[in-house]
């Protein structure tokens, strides 16, 4: 690194940063000012394409694995494995044009920004994308970095089918992004991942950076009921088999379960499908999602086993049967304490109000962990919401974010720093 | 009537009568032997253009009305209105073979019974399939006989769109059944609807035809919860809106009303469509639907209120937005004394046991009654199971419930009979 620059100055161009966010957003936008942009679909395709251009532009070196992760390298003074930031850019259903997507362009704009000083690091520095974060197509979620970090093997990822029928791997293809690079990948020598909150602490707390200590847990259950379809008008009560009521039983016992556990435990159905769904019949079968999560991960266990005794009590309660299926379960993640105080650190030298803080949803970041010293950096999100087209971050925290992004991985890519 | 045979030895054909019913269920077969016949579709064409077939076959007069109900008259030795039997060959999605198609196929039988014995009735008879009795694609159910009798406007039934976004007359038109008669169509003599049961009462009472006194009343309804959507990770329980959790709670509810309320009250969540419908996210909206029984029609109401004023309590719980939206509603109704007395001497007269009940579901008949003195025959349900593949009844019931419909017509077809 060129030790004339005072290198404590430098910043990210927050104009340039915001205008590629607005650009990608224009693809795959929804109602709202968000986007859809599921995993592996067209309009996937067409976002990583814009991503891999900038890449490209900026003189990276791009190299695309066998699950479609994206990895573009910068040179440092000497080789070996890079400093990564990195995040996704697939979104949910109803997405935001922050989730994900942020983390990734501010890697760029951090890599511009050393670009046009003629900056070179001694280590590499790396942007990474990761395929399919969200899961909101083909469970897990965090697909992409957990195949890479090789947590799930790549065979098993490929041959995933959505409820549409499709395949990873065949769609895969059919966007064009099978790579060449197998999968597991190498292990960089730092991760750090920029993301918003999602949720309402840090606004609610007036702080700017949220320096992530840890990831909650998560336990992702797909619960299917079998019941018995009937007249709806010529059934006693007694005589029903109703998977629907089941299905809204469990749904209403998850919302309880939560508040008698109370602290940082949240629990969701997300989604029902009854069959046949009409009116008139009683449901013969209901398949239903519970996302249950907690950072301690012994508590997070006391939840699935409560939940699994009323199901088994359900089911002789209402004549049903009941199965379930296990589409994600990951243990709470401790990052690095040495990058959680970088973070910390730079944050405070950049003048910005900090706050330690657990995270509440899964992220890449974890999976990272499980290779090399890693961690997170938050901003806020306005109202706390996510996963919503309403979706915002202040552009000040945006700057701000990216600030620190910048900083921690600039002392990352350091000879002698806080890694070695 | 050719007072020379002796009518009252005079036995429809069991075979016959059971071939059309396995001829009319290969139309829109389903897995576990059932149908999938909803109304206006292609398939709900092919059977009626069967039944249609047939009825020619028999030398009937068919007349088609602008809504696609089909009424086949067959002369007696006076004319003015007919003697009416009837039901529909539309099925919900996961239907049985008996449920509709058994009373018009018996009707068909009664009709080849009394023509291969020579037999002319004073007043003609009529067997008639009104449009659209389940109302599975197209709400309210019973719509082409609520059309027949006046009770709903041929243009704003014809206008009715699905949620896949077809209208009633354009799938009417696809299917080449708009007829050529005006709606509302005249006033039978009489009607008679012979149908299963679809409920457990006959099999569990030991009776075969149930001399059915009224119907029950049905309130329908559409209910849309908007909550808002978030990430299911970050937003702590207490700043939720999760319309998912209000469409639950409203269902448990539901069951709870039916079980305090008592009787023959029944309650029925059978639809919930959730958005986004994702495992990680809170859901946004969720749409479901309520359907409310009750003989009594004060106590209907009273269930009504309830439910009404839990939603207003839901919508301050849960910072959520509820309406509201009347899909049906048919205050209960009562048959014809004399059209009861006379199914059940007639039921008696062939050595049959009979229970007087009312139906839980709604039939044409009670739109019928609107018009003219009606009443129904049931035949027992195996297991109470019907809109269910495995819905069954057995085929001594099914010959016992068409003899008694053939009887009870011929009655009502005399000259200075119950009706005069």
């Amino acid at each position: 690194m060129d030790d004339v620059l005072d290198l404590s100055a430098l910043r990210i161009d927050a104009k340039r940063l915001r205008r590629r966010i607005d650009e990608l957003a224009d693809i795959g936008p929804i109602e709202g000012g968000g986007n859809a942009r599921l995993a592996f679909t067209e309009v996937d395709g067409s976002a990583r394409d814009l991503v891999v251009d900038w890449m490209r532009d900026l003189a990276l070196d791009v190299h695309i694995d066998a699950i479609g992760n994206v990895v573009a390298l910068r040179p440092g003074s000497v080789t070996g494995p890079p400093v990564m930031c990195g995040s996704h850019i697939d979104t949910v259903r109803t997405g935001g044009r922050y989730d994900g997507n942020y983390g990734v362009i501010a890697g760029l704009e951090v890599v511009e920004t050393l670009s046009e000083r003629g900056i070179t690091t001694h280590h590499p520095i790396a942007v990474a994308f990761f395929s399919n974060e969200e899961g909101a197509r083909f469970p897990p979620d965090m697909m992409g970095s957990l195949v890479y970090v090789g947590g799930l093997a790549i065979e098993v990822a490929l041959d995933t089918v959505a409820a549409d029928g499709a395949s990873v791997g065949d769609e895969l293809a059919r966007i064009g992004y099978v790579g060449s690079l197998p999968c597991p990948g190498p292990a960089p020598r730092a991760f750090v991942e920029l993301h918003i909150e999602q949720g309402p602490v840090l606004e609610t707390e007036h702080r700017t950076i949220g320096v992530v200590e840890s990831v909650q847990g998560i336990s992702w259950q797909e619960i299917t009921v079998d019941g018995q379809s009937n007249h709806a008008g010529t059934t006693p009560m007694r005589l029903r088999h109703d998977a629907g009521y089941a299905a809204a039983a469990i749904a209403v016992f998850v919302r309880q379960l939560a508040g008698e556990i109370g602290g940082a435990q949240v629990a969701t159905v997300g989604a029902i499908d009854l069959a046949p769904n009409l009116v008139n019949v009683v449901p013969a079968r209901a398949v239903l999602t519970v996302d249950l999560r907690n950072t301690d991960d012994e508590v997070l266990r006391d939840a699935e086993t409560r939940l699994s005794a009323f199901l088994e009590q359900l089911e002789r309660d209402e004549g049903v049967t009941i199965a379930t299926r296990s589409l994600a379960r990951f243990e709470p993640v401790t990052f690095d304490a040495r990058v959680v105080q970088l973070v910390e650190r730079t944050a405070t030298s950049l003048d910005h109000s900090t706050l330690r803080m657990p995270s509440g949803a899964g992220h890449d970041a974890q999976m990272l962990a499980r290779v090399c010293p890693s961690g997170m950096i938050f901003v806020p999100s306005v109202g706390g919401l996510s996963h919503n087209p309403s979706e915002h971050t202040e552009p000040a925290d945006l700057e701000a974010g990216a600030n620190v992004l910048l900083h921690t991985l600039l002392a990352l890519a350091e000879s002698g720093g806080v890694i070695d």
